[in-house]
């Protein structure tokens, strides 16, 4: 079993350790010290050792931060967290509305001057830049310093040394050489020396290698230099790349991950750095001259070629298999009243390694009955855990080199559900079926998929839609479905497409596909002069009919929800058997 | 008759210009001159002495520039003028799809190295500095200069120099003197000495004056500086300023015009520029410290008081009579087959004159039957003026201090055009009864627009709509429904929603009403903690039910076009009489 179900962090632990760091503070003479939950990678996951939010505050949420004076604490917290962090954090901790609350407008409330200490590995350059100029107009200074809770912190973990494992390229579909050649002409192009390299996934997808340095996602934690000529150097602790040394070849030299300032420090010509996640402490000790842009990895990356796509939609055909036993077996069971949301993830995650091509999860299942499932990302442990009943939503939210949510009923469904889930699949569907000209980004499509929602004076706080890498991270860059996703959608970007609408203590509801940017065929009739694309679903599974009120539909969204599941019961119904397939096939029956 | 239909300009005039332009490029040792259609003050109209691009080109629509270089010349235009240029400008110079290809790129292809020449109070600072960098990196320099159109332009007239007059405070809802206050308050805030204003509509809002410098729009051609203790000096040409005198009072000093620069230059502290509006001209004079925002009587402006909003509705409600009246005739006359499309605009003029309250028409009406209807920004003049023809549609785009847009078929529809016509009016009411949160903004709504056409395959080549100011310019910034427009909207702020499809060579459909941002109702079963924003429609004018295909529409559509219809019937069918209000009352009856 990957998932596990203990509290990995107790509201009682914060208090003893909040006082040890203001004494820290204290005899540093600093009058606030922040506390990311980012490590030097600035990646969605971070290792033990890199907790240190969850140690210090007890929340674990994938987001956040907290920043700590002498007198308050404040724990920054996005709307999706809202409801969690309460459970989590002891009331010397206040959790703060972000982006709602400004760090620099709460510090200057809280502060009449004085210094706020950062450790400069775990902010980026943008972030410490605009803080910088926002605190200092509030008569307050920014410093960077050796980290204040890793001085508190005794029993803390070593840092990861799982060793690196090569992609090959009949996977990849690309040889790292043939990328690094293609990114460094574009460096020289631009008249870039080199280009540092800090995002593991960008790491893993230039090298065609993989780690397992996090939970969840197979990146690896090093640091690179891409040089204009299409050499590298790979920087990582211990012997973690030792095994890739043979795929890597000789333009890639392996470095001790300690060598790696001193490098950057040597380096002449331009060097590319991405503000927006290389740490500052790297960028304090470049010597030569500064080119700000986008990680050059991003793009190119978020370009599926032909090969992952094909990998993708393999991996969802697989994966639908196991998600139609799953549900066919959780609505044989539901109605006898014995499950758990815990028995709900072990089944599913059952299911999924019976297809034996299961190498983790991607994030922990959530599995959310009643109101559990109106907290966004609701984890579920052993004292959280709830049983199944009748009369409420479960949504299970889930991965395994996919991700996919899927909300149902267990019996009749609470009262106004439907309704809303109605709404909320009309959003899916809208996005599902969008065509559009190129230029359009994420930002532009975001209030299709809410426009229902909001005609009901109903929304939800959390962006549509996220990048998804190919076996790299479920949440990549830089393409996604929400107001703040400016970049233009490009063939091959796959994004998870995935409104919802969260009803506090009643229910929770959730859709989520994969979708891929394709080139959308000629329509007839329409403008022969525009080209456009579309979107093609990879994510084969049905949505639950009892909680579809047809007649909210326009004839074009059950068109294309019947289209659909026509399509779901062709792919997938030849890959179960028995009551599976019975239930597939009433699943998928036209609206 | 405030409009003209003569063709102002002619292709043939463009060579001889354009070849003493290029004498006069190689006499100063220019490769390259840019000829802008803005004036010093970037507005939408130019005067006639600030024409240029038209004088020189022969092209004369609202937005474009030209690029001469010794061989080439190019017209850059954006995708509403493609089809207009063609047939304005000699062959001599050669139209460039803006903004698909960029001005620095179109030059490199062009120029092996050499100076490109500009005119510095016809180009922006953001526009200039953007410019420069990128024509560096492709060894092009860029160098300000007296103006070389000015030179070669014997008969150029001067300057206007209609006298100013004053905006009563009862009509325009705030004091100068407060609206002054509050402004200079912001400035205080942000640390700034004094906003140096180069717009005109700016300046009308912020002194409560108009002015008649350009056609349609009622703005002052005039400079300004805000001081942050709310004193200002108002730097104008001539007299035009002295009929405003008492009205502006003590603190506002009047200045000639030549004095600006100078006052500029002695100006000290923090001064406020917008670099997207202030001329490269007046930044290269300030001698102190400057500070880039933009301009602070933007948003102010665009957020209408309770006084100017009583203003629009009253004046909507007058022209919707007006336009009733006209539309009325219209059916009435077209079936006998004699009208053309001068006619049609006459007979509008006509009708709107007769409200006894038309001050100046905001803009040129759009009179464009058949396929002079898929010319988007067509202007009718005596030689491309056309029979009004049965089985055609008929677009009018017109304005009386509001802005109205209705296509209507003269007889049965043409083929395809009932469907066409209806999707672009699914998009107008997916605008119209939007709601959303705080912080959406208009490049967030414009896909709910466009959506049911790009569902066909079809598109239109302009934003859904455009702020609009208050007895002032017609197209204001800084809102907008367009990909482009970032400006969250806020109440108060008044917009076109004004979807399109352009069938070339058949037919053009346009439907356009005025909405303003109000503070949505709470809804029934709505989320209780979530404030929500929505439009209310101003514009109170029937559609042409002959081209609606109700079949196509959703439950929610529909209810939507019959209560817009039923409310117009209430409120308009009192203002119009006889045969007019019959022709009202079949027009609102629901489908």
């Amino acid at each position: 079993m990957f998932q596990t179900f203990a509290a990995t962090t107790h509201p009682d632990q914060g208090p003893p350790r909040l006082a040890a760091l203001r004494a820290r503070m204290a005899a540093a003479g600093l009058a606030g010290w922040l506390v990311p939950r980012a490590d030097a990678h600035q990646g969605e996951y971070v290792a033990d050792c890199d907790a240190r939010l969850a140690w210090l505050t007890g929340f674990t949420g994938s987001a956040g931060f907290a920043a700590v004076l002498a007198d308050h604490a404040g724990v920054f917290i996005d709307g999706r967290y809202r409801v969690q962090v309460r459970s989590q954090v002891a009331d010397c901790f206040a959790p703060v509305p972000w982006p709602e609350v400004k760090l620099a407008d709460w510090l200057a409330d809280h502060l009449q001057g004085g210094i706020v200490g950062y450790d400069p590995w775990l902010h980026a350059v943008d972030e410490v830049e605009a803080l910088s100029r926002a605190l200092a107009l509030r008569g307050l200074t920014l410093q960077p310093g050796a980290n204040l809770v890793d001085a508190i912190w005794p029993d803390r973990s070593a840092p990861p040394d799982a060793p690196f494992f090569a992609q090959p390229d009949d996977l990849s579909g690309e040889s790292s050489a043939a990328k690094r050649a293609r990114l460094g002409a574009d460096l020289v192009a631009a008249g870039q020396s080199a280009a540092i390299l800090t995002l593991p996934d960008s790491i893993a997808w230039l090298f065609n290698i993989r780690g397992a340095d996090v939970p969840c996602n197979p990146v690896p934690q090093a640091f690179a230099i891409l040089h204009a000529d299409g050499r590298a150097d790979l920087f990582a602790r211990g012997a973690k790349a030792q095994a890739v040394a043979a795929h890597l070849g000789p333009d890639v030299a392996l470095h001790p991950e300690s060598a790696f300032l001193a490098a950057v420090a040597a380096l002449t010509g331009i060097l590319r750095i991405d503000p927006k996640s290389c740490p500052q402490a790297v960028a304090d000790a470049i010597t030569a001259q500064v080119a700000r842009a986008p990680d050059p990895c991003l793009l190119p990356k978020a370009r599926k070629n032909d090969i992952e796509l094909a990998g993708a939609r393999a991996a969802h055909l697989r994966d639908a298999a196991a998600m139609v036993n799953f549900l066919a077996w959780l609505d044989d069971q539901a109605p006898q009243g014995q499950l758990t949301e815990i028995e709900v993830v072990r089944a599913l995650e059952g299911f999924r390694r019976a297809t034996n091509a299961l190498r983790d999860i991607s994030f922990e299942t959530i599995s959310g009955a009643g109101p559990n499932g109106a907290i966004v990302h609701y984890r579920v442990t052993e004292d959280s855990n709830r049983p199944v009943q009748q009369g409420e939503l479960l949504l299970v939210d889930s991965d395994g080199t996919t991700d996919i949510t899927r909300t149902v009923t267990i019996g009749a469904p609470p009262p106004d559900a439907a309704a809303c889930y109605t709404r909320v699949l009309q959003g899916m569907v809208a996005i599902s079926r969008a065509r559009f000209p190129r230029g359009v980004g994420g930002q532009h499509l975001d209030a299709l998929a809410r426009a229902p929602l909001w005609l009901a004076g109903m929304d939800y706080d959390h962006g549509t839609g996220h990048g998804v890498g190919a076996y790299l991270s479920v949440h990549e860059g830089p393409a996604g479905l929400s107001r703040r996703s400016e970049v233009a959608l490009e063939p091959g970007m796959i994004l998870s497409n995935e409104p919802g609408y969260y009803r506090e203590g009643a229910f929770g509801i959730r859709i989520e596909n994969l979708i891929v940017v394709v080139e959308a065929p000629h329509l007839p009739g329409g403008d022969s002069h525009r080209a456009q694309l579309g979107f093609e679903t990879l994510t084969l599974v049905p949505f639950d009919r009892r909680l579809i009120l047809a007649d909210l539909l326009s004839d074009g969204e059950r068109a294309w929800i019947d289209a659909y599941h026509a399509r779901v019961l062709a792919e997938v119904g030849p890959k179960v058997e028995g009551a599976a397939r019975e239930w597939l096939r009433a699943a998928c029956a036209a609206l």
